[in-house]
């Protein structure tokens, strides 16, 4: 990989959107960087461009055989009005887990953040400021080789776009209703489930539907074996807190390895808080429901940071947790996460990165 | 969805490929169909144009998501000339199955099948009429909304893009080495198996990959759940013939529903050899083996039509199969089908439909 990277800027910029009324993931910055993969040549042709359509040919595998992946993560605008970056090298290294996992060629990880670094360098106006908004970030990865053959691309692409973000909790945080879903999987094991490719995403939308329309905001997964163990909440890795113990579902080949996930169990040894990485059953969590020791549940993941969550619905019976308040240990999480993510707070962990 | 098509000729036409030198899915001809479908319009702008690169928003949710579905079937040239299309009705309703699956609006099966013909009208000298050779149909369909959310799009496209393709036998038919895989999910219950959706295909490269290393042609995928039941054979179906009956794998949520699977279920009744559609262990496959009764194995697809299995290997043994020669069954199948589908012999049930 070239460390050069050519730029060429937006003849008209546009102008910024008003964070209120931001949606996520509609509104993109006036450039994006791209880089090919040739075969024989590796990743080649590090560009940041004007963000616009791309030419794809109709037979581009990624069209018919879905070999992608992708990441995402967010710049946040500090107090002194610096860019700040949340363990970008976690999402990195996790790229090229997932891109193992699709056989697609793995990228440098230290090139990458440069390219990352000099496309946010030139688009830094674009970090909004204003309370729990933010500059999300999606690297992602095609397969473009017109091919129709059943086989890893020779040719791919790999784009960086950028998507001002309104705050998740316009509100405030509060916490929401879950159904766990009975039928559908989204990952088995031996499957995809601890890459982030996009066939995962697409194969929950029916239960999605199906949550959404008995007025739930997302699905609990269970695992696709037995349909018995917790695994993953929406696009969230998921926690509860049993008696005292914070538990979450340890990681399998099935489970994406969430870095919110990771900074939440290293909070919570740092703050002392008991917590374990382990199967848990649904059974478990409503016999501790039943017992009245279901203190709390949350999500976590970029997109909210933490989600509490207020019921859980399972076969029909809703287990209503902590009188559908936002717990204690959720609210310290959320507010040192994003205190931190932010560069409000003090980093005692070596999470951020920060561009000046 | 409009009826007529706007039909836009290519200025300039490509030279037709040595059938001997095709390789599949790499050579197109020189116009495609495409159709839009917008959220209160529904599908629109029927088109066919010269097959070129299209552009798409670096957003567009199929990049990200994979909100994708495909199908294939062929072409062939009769002895006198004519275009044979080969049950394309059963490859219309798979779509439309595939699309309820991934949330894609459902297409009208019949104007889609008006607009194959017409599209075939224009290039139907692209059918090559060598032994063996077809043209392959690719229709697909995939989410252009640009949008980071995780939610089925709003805007799509489907296409129809055409590849002559050569003999998959250029030598004669002859058995393949398979190998059972024990670690790899392709589909999961639950899961996006029934449905012609990219993810499912891209999941599979890694096991592909180290049956390819221990020299075998392709996978055979176990169920998802207990890794016990024999489900596919790489993207065919499969079938074993056991001491007088062919036995294929049923239906259930992760198979797809192949119409080669179906066609050849309706000729082995028509010629009353016994067959059915039920659970199969491949510890019942090994005992078969051992006891003598493992007579034929074979797989059943569009690209291949019958694919004789030799050797199949599981747990690290490998049966071999009928002395690894083509069984007489898989023999009369294979002749039967690929007559019916070129025309050459007469279609007792009504599969082919003829374009004159
Ligand atoms: C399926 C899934 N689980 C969990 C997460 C949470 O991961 P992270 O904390 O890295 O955002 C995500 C993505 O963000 C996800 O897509
Ligand atoms: C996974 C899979 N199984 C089986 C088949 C066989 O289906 P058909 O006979 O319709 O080609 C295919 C596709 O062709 C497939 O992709």
């Amino acid at each position: 990989m070239e460390a050069t990277v050519a730029i060429t800027e937006a003849k008209q910029k546009k102008g910024k959107p008003d964070p209120e009324t931001l949606q996520f993931g509609k509104t993109f910055t006036d450039h994006m960087f791209t880089m090919e993969y040739e075969e024989g040549k590796g990743w080649i042709k590090p560009e940041i461009i004007p963000y616009a359509p791309v030419e794809i040919d109709p037979a581009a595998m990624v069209l018919h055989y879905s070999q992608s992946v992708f990441e995402g993560l967010k710049a946040y605008r500090s107090p002194d009005g610096e860019a700040v970056l949340f363990r970008p090298d976690e999402n990195f290294k996790r790229l090229n887990r997932s891109n193992r996992r699709l056989s697609i060629p793995p990228v440098n990880e230290e090139l990458l953040m440069e390219y990352l670094l000099q496309l946010l360098e030139l688009e830094k106006d674009w970090i909004p400021d204003a309370e729990g908004t933010s500059l999300y970030i999606r690297p992602f990865i095609i397969a473009t080789e017109p091919s129709l053959q059943v086989a890893p691309a020779k040719a791919y692409k790999l784009f960086i776009i950028l998507s001002p973000v309104g705050s998740y909790y316009p509100e405030g945080i509060h916490p929401v209703s879950i159904m766990v879903e009975d039928h559908f999987t989204r990952a088995a094991r031996g499957g995809t489930g601890t890459a982030k490719t996009g066939g995962n995403y697409s194969a929950g939308y029916n239960a999605q539907a199906k949550a959404s329309g008995e007025g739930h905001a997302q699905v609990l997964w269970l695992d696709g074996v037995e349909k018995k163990y917790v695994e993953e909440v929406g696009s969230m890795n998921v926690f509860f807190k049993i008696n005292g113990e914070v538990v979450t579902p340890e990681l399998n080949d099935s489970i994406l390895q969430g870095v919110t996930r990771k900074s939440v169990i290293e909070l919570l040894q740092y703050w002392k808080v008991p917590v374990s990485e382990r199967r848990i059953s649904m059974e478990e969590v409503l016999t501790a429901y039943e017992n009245g020791e279901l203190e709390e549940a949350f999500g976590s993941g970029t997109a909210a940071v933490i989600s509490p969550i207020g019921e859980l619905t399972w076969k029909g019976t809703p287990m209503i947790i902590n009188g559908r308040k936002t717990g204690e240990i959720t609210k310290s999480l959320y507010q040192t996460l994003t205190g931190i993510q932010t560069g409000q707070e003090k980093d005692p962990f070596g999470w951020t990165r920060t561009i000046s």
